[in-house]
């Protein structure tokens, strides 16, 4: 009668949406502030003021019937052209606008990346702890996800099963750092090591295979680490950007795919992308945050709140006698689970107030992933939940 | 390598977007005011002032960090229950929150609804002329697109036609009233006829056939003309809807899907769009125009210019020998062309700077659209070169 996949899909929340579903219930029993709400990965920091600037003289200023009217459908000239000059600046890349392909958020940009690249019979590797749209995007396309483990220590790719991993049927392989739910990001060690294996897996099979990195938490960093370019080390590399969380503005469904000028045949690459976008129904990008993110480039939101509240909930949290993976990016906090069923873990810590995503459907059982993307002042309150929650399995 | 169909849906523009780059050049070459360029249907009319006022209202006065946060996947739920009561008041429904999806326009409505109902074998039909990228969004799910032919002298439906069509493979059929290209509102005489064969072939084949109705243009109409309500002819219907046209906001990507109450196993149909927008990546709309738009509704843009520009044009076509179909909706005006290959036809008239869409892509060879939406002084200065292309054939 209609499709049962899509039903399935539609029908099974993810565990984190259950979760916020159970928080909105919650807060309305005892109280907004009572809940200790870790589940969601949407920025608390406000967009940077240059956001509302340019959109409040763009919206006063500039002719209404060219700001609403569609943009070329992989995006204004101008912005692409900023962009890839802004890449160009940071990264010693050569990109040009013709590289830039500007999407509806970074969702958008996997799954028109995915669906440009995928033909029958492909497989895509990513690695565990992964974001658990990705088996939903990969899967979209026909093809398969293979899911490769992480050192359990630190939470770096382990090479050697990524080797093991890859088939003649690998397409490309997805990587996310800072790690949305880990935070870890990966040592330049470590990719140049998967690169390497990248480069010999291509010639021996004949074909290449396409490095997709997933970086919406770029910018998120703390401690002066760095975050590789990817394209300075592997040439068939296509960047999946968000402005989501740099400039907290995850609704408004902003980023851009790049594709390196490197890359095998790369502007069809670029034009399957293209038409991949089209396929799917993107027809461009919101045209008025398209204009204000022109004029926002290199700017981000206040940072330094998610660096705080990591450092407090870190410190206290190991503390406690939690094991937790010290995160250098993204706003996330991952925690091994006190029992070995993260889920029942998860509801134990609802008891104490305390909503903690288990990771389960990241790939990763046995932890749970805390979003600090809140007030500081949540995470002073929650502590001592925290710590009856640990006292309450004898730590 | 990468998917040829994709790079083929990149390469291969369409035969609108070729008219719109030569026209860029030619107006480079010889000047702005020159070209008469009637290929884009970019509305030329401003949004209404409401859309300024709210956008602006909305960054000063809200709070960021939720204005530009995710919403729930389908959308606001105010601004889904404010649409909903806007239906009802309109169209005497009964619809709620529940059966509205937010989306990312018109485009990611029909890809949507297209991904959520579609199965192994399927076919939809739609009407010749239609809007081409129908194809593609049908083909993209792995179904057939089946075109009936419309009756050749008033482009109303060929009931006759259409009751061939239907098979058990059929499971949807896409309606586009008013019709882009050829302006024509679909009468109500003729959509009883359709939902009655509808509902006669349901009942043999022992499934439901969904109608899913293309509608961006419902507020653009004129001389008092009627545009039935779908849902209260025919219980299995989902609206797409976009306010593109109506608010002139093409380019912000905002619009819906309203799923009947009445349709079979409605909320499951519900259930499997949210999974559609899921998997093809749609996250949410963008959160800033979901709250315009809120405090938009029943709202357009001046659409009097447009039918002061389809008078001048038909009035005078007519007069120099055209045979035009009169629109009595949108903003195109469909003409026969006055030799057999209307790509030819479209060729010579670019000789006398007239840009106008051969319509072999919309499925009806011999004729062309005119876009009228641009300036009632573009439609004035044009009037003499279409005189003269009408005389460069004899007329």
């Amino acid at each position: 009668m209609f499709s049962e996949k899509m039903l399935k899909l539609g029908t099974n929340r993810s565990v984190i949406r259950d979760l916020f579903e159970y928080a909105k219930k919650r807060k309305a029993e005892i109280g907004e502030d009572k809940v200790f709400d870790f589940s969601i990965g949407n920025p608390s920091v406000p967009a940077p003021a240059c956001v509302r600037e340019a959109a409040i003289d763009l919206l006063q200023n500039e002719d209404e019937v060219l700001l609403h009217g569609y943009t070329s459908a992989q995006g204004d000239a101008g912005l692409r052209r900023n962009i890839a000059e802004y890449i160009n600046e940071q990264h010693g890349t050569s990109l040009t606008a013709d590289s830039l392909y500007i999407t509806v958020g970074a969702a958008a940009s996997l799954t028109i990346s995915l669906t440009a690249l995928a033909e029958d019979g492909d497989e895509f590797i990513t690695f565990a702890p992964f974001f658990p749209e990705y088996r939903v995007f990969v899967e979209k396309t026909g093809s398969k996800l293979v899911v490769v483990n992480s050192s359990p220590e630190d939470f770096q790719i382990d090479c050697e099963a990524f080797e093991k991993a890859l088939t003649p049927h690998t397409k490309g392989v997805i990587l996310n750092s800072p790690n949305n739910p880990s935070g870890v990001v990966v040592t330049e060690e470590c990719i140049k090591t998967v690169c390497g294996i990248l480069e010999k897996k291509q010639e021996e099979y004949g074909h290449p295979i396409f490095l997709i990195t997933d970086e919406p938490y770029r910018e998120l960093v703390y401690d002066g680490v760095k975050v590789p370019y990817l394209m300075n080390y592997y040439d068939n590399t296509i960047v999946c950007y968000s402005y989501s969380k740099s400039l907290s503005l995850p609704g408004e469904r902003i980023g851009y795919i790049a594709v390196s000028d490197k890359a095998v045949e790369w502007k069809n690459i670029y034009a399957a992308i293209c038409g991949a976008g089209r396929a799917l129904g993107y027809v461009c990008a919101p045209s008025l945050f398209q204009q204000v993110v022109a004029r926002c480039i290199g700017k981000t939101s206040d940072v330094s709140v998610y660096k705080k509240n990591r450092d407090i909930l870190y410190n206290a949290l190991t503390e406690y006698g939690y094991r937790c993976i010290k995160p250098d990016g993204a706003f996330y906090l991952f925690v091994e689970a006190l029992e070995k069923d993260a889920g029942a873990f998860s509801e134990k810590a609802k008891e104490f107030e305390l909503l903690l995503v288990p990771a389960d459907s990241f790939g990763t059982p046995g932890f749970v992933r805390i979003s600090y993307c809140v007030s500081t002042e949540q995470i002073e309150k929650s502590l001592p939940a925290f710590k009856a929650l640990a006292e309450s399995y004898g730590r």
